[in-house]
């Protein structure tokens, strides 16, 4: 199809960490968002980057990450490096006064997500999104408007199931908290707009699939306002990808599941196909997460909800490891976060 | 239909207790059980037993329970009386050398179990059966035939759903456990074939709907090989009766959910019809129930089963006081109710 | 458990035929119904009517169905011997003064139902019951609920699949309306309380797995207010046995799909079991109609219904052949038969 | 978010018709398509025009639907305007040399229909694409996918359901055909890759509700290599709107039915909501179909694919009238558009 050089305003991403993550960002933003590009890519695997940046439309490729972030043909930042990283490019973008859209976690440890704070409340404006694309999913916004709306009454329970087929052998069992649960971690706090304020971990026996990690878990969460949420993370479930849940108010439930349009009879078995992991189940969401931070929606979660996400998750995690139930002290919200 | 008197061998029951339950009791021996028939009926009010007579085809009415236990015309009998009478008219049958079926709980009380579990030990073989009909619901029965024929791998994990749409208000919440989720107790010990070992109880703050009681619950068992299983036991749903459950293996989950053969489309959703109650729920266990019993398949709980419920249902109640985790200390098994 | 001899009425049942259907029937009338047993067995096979006798509880074994119908010993008389025996037994039933009940087809050709019919109104009261066990299975009982109850409005259309994995190869195309589609034409009747008037036949190219016979088909019936509907009837679908059907109102569906109770995740999908054939589908209906029947409270098809379903099955023969639209003009109903 | 002007190609598209379609046409085409703006705008109605233009970003608005076509500024065409419009608007594009999607029907008219594939002929190039959104559906395409992997054996039958919840009074019933089904004779043709060679069309009485409108309606559609399609076409099923199917092969099915992401259960039921119109259902297949327009993907339907869709529709409309099967005589499909 003819067309035209010029037209309206594109915003040019740099894409930081071109492996699976950034790869599929890179062609979101190329093929199916509006208004956007891809300006400039950097992995450090140069050639990852090159098919990377060939496959979006010829962007170009950088030897250094913060020459990228700085660079005048970068409107804003996309982060998708590995999670150590994470802090020091984030920090860069907030030096440099660019947006910066940073996959989760925001950081791996607490500290590192203060200083991002700290470093973005000094700024004094909010420039970091973080990547809970789940926040877009519409089935989480369906639930979402269906609490608001009042269908079910006040919110009482939430039960969630978070599957995996398989994780790497030796995982740590603090690492399904941090890097799957994390996302659950999120979602509790803002479908219901308040803090976690308690955690318990309860786990049986590990799964002999698991590789001799602490898998699966169920985590026992508590809100400021006493909504219990249980969450089922199982990083070797075999069977396929699968986020599930169940919210449990006062008249009524609504449940998540995502049924896939088709359905197949065949072999004795009515059956509906699951995911063979997050990407096919969550594809709208990420999609609709990009078009969100290109339009300057403000949508997706910011530096403190990251921040808040790691700090719920290491609660989790000492309450894994002590077997007890644990209080939640997070720090005030700073004045930049408040709504 | 024209038909003799006479032919093969019937079972007379004798019910004791013509209240809601009782009643369907009565009316499934008289059409729709093989092999029985309603022989004599008592109930503290009479009208009541007179009615329930009537319509089983003309059985006896009796003005003492006791004197119904040991009525030459009585061959068995099925206790469906208030809790608290469970212990005497169960002790009346077991010296009377009766088979008896009574209504769980066995008894209230750890003690009144173990009373009973003692005569019946005494008496040296086995006449008692608890009413934990879903032992016998196609769907309970189908999710230990996959378990056991190897479908989803070694259990791991059981997620449990029990909602009622109103309970009396100012119910302690201490019934919740002792009345609702002694149906997943006995359960969680059937499936797996072990018992439990530990109990612990998480409460979101109690329903606006719930009329004081602590209500909903999630409860927290742990069994002898380390199956975690979780029940969320909800007493005012308000939006209908339902059971569900996810059982998770090491790789696949079975669900029990039981949807009815019909669905509507009408008003903007596609919808099916979810009871109200638990009898057309497990109108077919109730019925398979009877039947093993009368034909003294021994499919049924023990009295050792319905001890054990009762037991792990007030350790359940211990850990919704202090909030810590319990553990579990079952006596050991007397060797009547031995495998 | 101990039973005494003697006790209230029990209906003895002679089984005239004791293949697949009749072995089943005669299982549940000593298993599972109320008031029944079997008091004598007839089959071709004297072996095979031996091992049903036995597994009935010892019940009598006739050389001659002629003297199993006559005999003072049985009560009433169950036909589940071959079609084409059908009309020699009935009659000798209604000969007998004797009820009856008859698996579909009352019998294969219209001549032979007439007859039936006739020597029935001759009689002058109805003794003869046709097995449509469908207007006994739960979904199709409270879809008509729905109907009545006026939750989809006025009828206008019903979709019907009726689907086996396997038949004989060989098989006329004409056997896929008169052995299977008879049940849906039932149905239609029963439904709507009134005659279906008007068939059509489409057909698709045969199925590569059909061995040479006419399948899948497409009927398509006009009732006598014009209700339209269609039915899919599939003998080597291959992938299980399936019943569904969907009833099209001015206002709302209902949808008879009978999922069973448990779902499986395994290997990347989401499934329920279909059954391999119609008895564990229809299980069920199976107990109920015989229960039905046992208790006299007439819910069954008629001799009249047998007859119409038959002629109507002819019909569409005919119009399989054809490929023309037929009108069915049924004879009026005889009074006996009016309601 | 700041942002550069200029970067890559951006097509520039006049919309020509802005009511309901046209309208979410320019919504989806400046806010949820990568590689598009909406360039200029015609409708008759001035005031919506200029509401459109306004909200794609300041497209132009033009006074004159062909000055549109020919503008230097304009790349590429979509028409939404009335069905009579299409085919003076299609033949300007094609004349100008401008790629167009028109939204169907191609035309109204086998006549019509046919000037404008000959138009296309004599330019010797494919410039137009017929707006049959289904083909992207994620669910028809998923279908369409499994059945091509040998999931469900060869194809022998489909059944489909088209409802919609209401419909202008007095609509002729020509126009359920015509407006309506025409998707689905499309998606017969696109599914087998064949053409549609006998149809037949069944009317059960009409609904109360339908006004007048013979409707509901059942088309029966036979293709070259003896598939047999049926159509339920509801334009007044009041409970909703609701397109779904069932694709029979030879050892399987697969059915569409894309059912929402989230359930509710409230007020004794378990439901799904259902559309209120296509455009919710549709909402994925009509960016998709933008998006791959934009793209020059080619994976729309040709105008010859739009000729035949109203070639088989109008057969259908004979069939309705006259009640009997009408073969479909398609002239050969000319070079342009063979694959």
């Amino acid at each position: 199809m003819p067309a035209e050089a010029g037209g309206p305003t594109v915003t040019r991403i740099g894409v930081i960490g071109t492996g699976v993550m950034g790869a599929d960002h890179a062609r979101l933003l190329t093929e199916a968002v509006s208004g956007a590009r891809v300006g400039g890519v950097f992995d450090v695997d140069g050639g990852r980057a090159r098919g990377v940046a060939a496959a979006s439309g010829g962007a170009r490729v950088f030897a250094d990450p913060y020459a990228l972030i700085v660079d005048d043909g970068i409107d804003a930042v996309l982060i998708a490096s590995s999670d150590a990283t994470h802090e020091d490019y984030v920090l860069a973008c907030v030096a440099a006064g660019k947006p910066v859209l940073c996959e989760k976690p925001l950081a791996p440890t607490v500290e590192a997500c203060s200083r991002i704070v700290e470093a973005e409340t000094e700024h004094g404006s909010r420039l970091i999104t973080v990547g809970f694309m789940r926040r877009f999913d519409p089935g989480y916004t369906g639930m979402r408007a269906l609490l608001t709306a009042g269908e079910i009454g006040a919110p009482l329970l939430m039960h969630n199931v978070h599957r995996n087929p398989a994780a790497v052998p030796g995982l740590p069992g603090s690492a399904l908290i941090t890097n799957s649960a994390v996302h659950e971690l999120d979602i509790v706090r803002w479908l219901f707009g308040e803090e976690i304020v308690e955690v318990a971990v309860h786990t049986p026996r590990p799964s002999g699939q698991a590789g001799g990690t602490r898998d699966p878990q169920l985590l026992v969460l508590t809100t400021e306002s006493g909504v219990l949420a249980d969450v089922e993370i199982f990083a070797n479930a075999r069977y396929g990808y699968e986020v599930r849940c169940e919210l449990v108010g006062e008249t009524g439930t609504v449940t998540v599941d995502a049924p896939p349009p088709t359905s197949l009879r065949r072999g004795g078995l009515h059956a509906r196909a699951l995911p063979g992991d997050w990407r096919p189940r969550f594809a709208e969401a990420y999609r609709l997460e990009l078009q969100d931070w290109i339009d300057g929606a403000a949508g997706g979660a910011s530096a403190w909800d990251g921040f808040a996400a790691t700090f719920v998750a290491h609660a989790c995690v000492a309450a894994l490891t002590s077997g007890d139930r644990h209080a939640v002290d997070l720090p005030p919200v700073p004045a930049l976060y408040r709504r």
